[in-house]
């Protein structure tokens, strides 16, 4: 399977078109950015970790009958992954209040959820990522009824396997965001991928964040809780290669 | 029927006991405010306008089958309405893209929508007035599944008979804010009020805009918007007692 042509990048990753047409190449890059972009910096080892953990989850996925674009683990930053199209919409599942859910709702962060609370973002940087309802989505043809139920049900089934998995682990999972895309067929199947940069697990014991909002809120220690949370889900004796 | 008890104030009307428990007046004010309350002032005569105002659209719902609030009315800035538990949401209709929407899907002003778009705001000052979903009102407990279902259609139908009434006075009825209210009964009914305020009406021949925008935007001729709508409702041989 070769790297050919470049086809995008974007903020944590670059897209290569492989000799497949069904399937892309997916780098992890150390770039990091917050706040629409205007705060950015390098996290050393970031894209080799995300990586592993994103493989990691999506293989525990399929496992349980969900379906992702995860193929195969290429090299150290890179996986082979189905090409679909992506739903321009940024799915975020919350278990636990926290970030943007505190101040929309008025409530400390921590705060567990009686359920969890699905949301949907319109994924367009220039419009500062809003917030959707269903009327926005269906008015602009981003997905249809159906396709929104099916994503709606598979982050709920996927915060499921999620949560219960790191729980575990002894950590939180206190949200996330996934993107969806379609298939060639048109099935809409997990992509992108599923990291401390788009989960906030917090430690169960001590509610340390070992997420991205380590970097976000300039707590340093950020590439130590990417690669704890990878000793985590594997135990200690494993080491990146 | 006396007023009696002051209960409380808000930003555009005061409301009051009344000697029959289930029924309360309702006083509408000059007082104008934007941007949550950062921008205020004074719109002479507004209060007797959306005093009429509401009383004459809340008749027209009422005759087309929709339950409202709106009993009677008493003074120039005097109404007597169904004593309710606010439900402390607005629900926001849309037939045409405007203010915070145009930002949200990135679309211009004056956008013609497919379809009639319905919003969900948290009526909460403090917070900003943030919008919410399904999933963050069960969760809150602000309404029922059940409930939110019928605001949703009687926002709908509310749309309807508006849109249609208002385009035969030469008003294009862009989109406007509803509250509801539980009766004793639990009942959900129509609440607050339907004027300029809560209204975006623009003239279909000019665009002009005929409502609080003129106030927010500092166009000017802001009473005189308030009193073209009421005599567009009932024709220019009419006038304000
Ligand atoms: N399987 C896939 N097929 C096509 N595009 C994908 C796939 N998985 C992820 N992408 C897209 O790859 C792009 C690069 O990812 P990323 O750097 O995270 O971008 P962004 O800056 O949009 O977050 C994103 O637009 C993402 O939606
Ligand atoms: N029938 C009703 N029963 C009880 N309260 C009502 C009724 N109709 C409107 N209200 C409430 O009266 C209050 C005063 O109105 P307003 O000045 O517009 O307040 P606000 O500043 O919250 O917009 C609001 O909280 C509104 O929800
Ligand atoms: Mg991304
Ligand atoms: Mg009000």
């Amino acid at each position: 399977m070769s790297k050919k042509e470049f086809l995008y990048e974007g903020k944590a990753k670059r897209i290569y078109r492989t000799d497949d047409p069904g399937k892309y190449l997916v780098e992890f890059k150390d770039e990091a950015t917050a706040f629409d972009g205007k705060k950015r910096g390098i996290i050393e080892g970031k894209g080799v970790y995300n990586n592993l953990i994103s493989a990691y989850f999506f293989k525990l996925l399929e496992k349980e009958g969900i379906p992702t674009h995860y193929l195969e683990t290429i090299s150290d930053r890179e996986m082979l992954v189905r090409a679909v199209t992506i739903v321009p919409l940024e799915v975020v599942v919350r278990n636990v209040v926290a970030g943007s859910l505190s101040k929309r709702l008025g409530l400390p962060e921590g705060t567990a959820l009686p359920a969890p609370i699905v949301e949907f973002y319109y994924k367009r940087d220039d419009l500062g990522d809003p917030m959707l309802n269903c009327s926005h989505i269906q008015v602009l043809g981003l997905a249809t009824e159906e396709e929104l139920k099916t994503m709606r049900e598979l982050a709920l089934r996927t915060n499921e396997v999620l949560r219960r998995h790191l729980e575990e682990k002894g950590l939180l999972l206190v949200d996330f965001k996934l993107e969806f895309g379609r298939t060639a067929e048109g099935t809409i199947i997990l992509a992108d991928e599923i990291s401390p940069d788009t989960c906030r697990f917090w430690d169960r014991a001590t509610t340390e964040r070992l997420d991205k909002d380590r970097f976000r809120r300039d707590l340093g220690g950020v590439a130590e809780a990417y690669a704890e949370v990878w000793r985590r889900l594997v135990g200690s004796e494993e080491d990146v290669g």
